[in-house]
């Protein structure tokens, strides 16, 4: 199963996956864990490119392009074998991110986003897709409230943008049915039950 | 004026492109000559993934977003600041680059290269494309007689996908008009003339 967690930065994605992986570990299950980008050696190489601040200079089609890039290496290295394996398979961010941050936030065309998108997965498309949804401001007090001060390239855009990824992400929401809707200020245990019910629900179809 | 050459390794590109900014240069012509992937801080770093043998691991796709990624930024970095500089900007390999080498050597569909190479380049057309060709054996013949043995990750490849490259490369020769088919099996001076010959064609129209 295929499982990828969406949202804008401080919506507690890493927390619920923690949660979700503790969870299917105590019940027996095979789980892998991944972030994006990353999560092979060649990913790693491009994740460090693309949130170093000293490179300022990059373009908003080849920051694009090298999310795919890192993505298409993840998919074929490590999402396919593993869920050919019957491994439970999270990950912290996915396509769908491209979507919402280089397309609504950065404004490459949708049809762009979907082609180089099709090529980067390939046939791994998420089965549920959560998307923990909190308002721009929450995200903005808990970034203020967090010890983490010294944000990456990305984190660094200006809250217009995290605007526009946000609606981005509804968008989809609504478009894709793989999309569940996570009211991201709820409690963490509740947020916690209502992951694991839709997984179960999935399954026992 | 943008001017792109292309070819299999050891057609003589790099010879031609030295003669023809040296001519352009004695013309007291402003010039700017590029080679890919590579040509900004960002493209280099891309560059030194893309040809490192230990990326070993490296699928086809993400080959493909790597130097899709490495030409978007030395296109909106370099190439177009140039070009409205009226600069001759001349590159060593671009995006036909990729529909020979990605595209018809190795595989990935014509529809996928098109739109890539199309977010990639941007507005950057090149208006002449010298195709420098010949034949994949006297390549290899060349390569012999060269003292480099030491190849890197994508010249490594065997003589089936060279043959389908060329065949890519004569593909492509016919459909566009910008492309000149050169025979690189041609004295060196005498493929200089005609190189030359055609940049004063096209300024003259």
């Amino acid at each position: 199963m295929f499982l990828t967690f969406e949202g804008i930065d401080f919506c507690g994605k890493s927390t619920q996956i923690d949660l979700l992986e503790k969870y299917l570990l105590n019940k027996n299950k095979k789980v892998l864990v991944i972030r994006e980008p990353g999560g092979t050696e060649i990913s790693e190489k491009i994740r460090r490119m693309l949130l170093d601040k000293e490179n300022s200079k990059m373009f908003m089609e080849t920051e694009f392009l090298l999310f795919s890039a890192s993505r298409s290496q993840l998919v074929r290295e490590k999402i396919q074998p593993y869920l050919e394996r019957e491994f439970y398979v999270i990950s912290d961010r996915f396509h769908d991110s491209s979507s919402a941050y280089q397309g609504y936030g950065r404004g490459i065309s949708p049809d762009v986003i979907s082609s180089i998108n099709n090529l980067a997965i390939g046939k791994s498309v998420p089965d549920i897709t959560f998307f923990i949804d909190i308002p721009v401001d929450v995200a903005e007090q808990r970034r203020q409230q967090s010890s983490i001060d010294n944000l990456d390239r990305i984190e660094n855009s200006n809250e217009d943008f995290f605007y526009r990824v946000r609606e981005g992400y509804l968008k989809l929401a609504e478009r894709e049915k793989r999309f569940k809707v996570v009211n991201g200020t709820e409690n963490v245990e509740v947020i916690h039950k209502i992951i694991i019910n839709e997984i179960e629900k999935f399954e026992e179809r």
